[in-house]
């Protein structure tokens, strides 16, 4: 895992490990929150993304000059032509055609050719028509061992900079966040309970530890766009299944309720997917950590300050 | 220097230096933030309070049993009630009598007795009354070698944390937090130039500057209350005397630009004062820090929501 970090290190921000600077939320006895939404791009995904680059430039070179492709309607996106303009390589995204304008924007500032589709399935076909025909790597953007190797090194930064946790919460969209840092907290800290969060319009995951198999198709209905993932796979899924302790949903509303509080105690101004946790610590985590010593993950924020704002703070 | 700093420790938090996540403002080379926001109670008061009292348990450890009287508006009162509640130390703030509400009631939350003035020239009386009748030990907001040995220990992590800065942007109210600061960096990084911003209205330290002799009235109309101290004063003005390179000035407008790049770039919902260092980066200083390595200070935030969001984003 050291090997990830370092190779990584030139590209990506170290991000700070924070304690929670304000009354204690619920009967917490210490809180830490990592702020990987300081990362590059706003959000964790770089680490991902660069990580799959890089090894693939360690497998074939050659075939890095090809470029790589990617989908996503957000993070990701942007993630990867950033991370494609670090390293030199050309990238296409295939965005879904609502996107947020801003969005395709950053993603085309980045350098990155944008492609649309109109439903999952058509994304999905879209591409593979480019990496057949274009010869581009697949950048996924939760699947796959170099994803998570690539998100494993925010759980060894947590792990480094907070010794001796109880428990770490980490928010849920396919999978791949979570995977990589349970499986780095195992090893460094195996007396840490990891625990996953999903929203309850978009409980994935819950659904798929239940059947014993990832989802090949999940319903989405929560503000909490970022973790709003179509379908789980199975390698994330398998590590999820291994390594997180368990699983706990929270509504959209305490998702509001924890946007605000960010705002308040941390003056951080946040998406949905990032107060996640904080959601979940204050709900259905408050009693069981009640005198514990607990690290939240603010995994990323790209929210345009209107959105904020409408859902943060309704009339 | 050290010594303080080892004596705040188990009190304060050792806020993180970050990398601007984003693209750079202006031409700068590198950007650092130093979060001081994150601290106890939202900004860098504590760590002045706190060594003052400190200083006097260790000078006449009963003196503090009469406890400590503090006049402000805003962070600085809650900070020595926050402060008073660590070292059990009885805590008495003499405030406006229009300070905002919250303030107030946070200070009672925290256990101190709040008294009340109108002008400047009462509270300062009700203060010098408290000292006399009651033997309480002055917390002075800026002034003092004990208030300016705390907040040196902001420079002091900043030099550890980031090694050969051409630039530290710092901003000024009373000066308590510059002069500190100033001091530490011209210790431990010689070739740091620590530049000051005012904003244009309260621009008292400019003043005295040019007059030679700290102000001892000061007119204020800025939206950054925090840096609209009514007077200045003679070891807090040497310092920045002896160890400023350089003042400069920004407007309300810049400040509310620099309060939204702030949310958007590094998620931050800040309080214009602590937007001040942005703002002088991306104006006057633009030109001038071309292609330098710089870090500006985050110097704290305790704002509603609702007036960010008045000030950053009218309508």
């Amino acid at each position: 895992m050291r090997h990830v970090a370092t190779r990584l290190a030139p590209h990506v921000l170290r991000t700070p490990t924070v304690d929670w600077p304000s009354r204690l939320p619920a009967n917490i006895a210490e809180l830490y929150v990592k702020l990987e939404c300081l990362q590059h791009t706003g959000s964790f995904k770089p680490r991902g993304a660069l990580n799959c680059m890089l090894e693939q430039k360690q497998l074939d070179s050659a075939s890095l000059e090809r470029g790589v492709v990617a989908f996503s309607a957000g993070n990701h996106a942007i993630a990867t032509a950033w991370s494609g303009r670090a390293l030199n390589v050309p990238v296409k995204v295939v965005m879904p055609a609502t996107a947020d304008p801003a969005r395709i924007q950053r993603c085309r500032e980045l350098g990155a050719e944008v492609v649309f589709g109109q439903s999952i399935e058509e994304l999905m076909a879209r591409v593979d028509e480019i990496r057949a025909h274009e010869g581009r790597v697949l950048v996924h953007p939760f699947e796959g061992v170099s994803t998570i190797e690539g998100t494993a090194c925010v759980g060894l930064e947590i792990c480094d900079d907070v010794p001796a946790l109880d428990a770490l919460i980490v928010p849920i969209g396919g999978g791949g966040l979570i995977a990589g840092i349970a499986s780095a907290v195992t090893h460094l800290q195996p007396g840490c309970q990891v625990i996953g969060v999903e929203p309850e319009g978009a409980q994935g995951m819950t659904t798929s530890l239940a059947n014993g198999a990832p989802l090949a198709r999940v319903s989405v209905d929560t503000i909490a766009d970022s973790l709003g993932a179509p379908l789980h796979l199975p390698v994330s899924y398998s590590l999820v299944e291994r390594h997180v302790s368990r699983m706990v949903r929270v509504s959209d509303e305490s998702l509001r309720v924890a946007m605000r509080q960010l705002a308040e105690d941390m003056k951080l101004m946040v998406e949905p997917a990032c107060a996640a946790t904080l959601a979940a610590l204050q709900g259905p985590l408050a009693t069981e950590l009640s005198g514990r010593r607990v690290a939240i993950l603010a995994c990323g924020s790209n929210i345009g300050l209107e959105r904020w704002w409408r859902l943060a703070c309704p009339a």
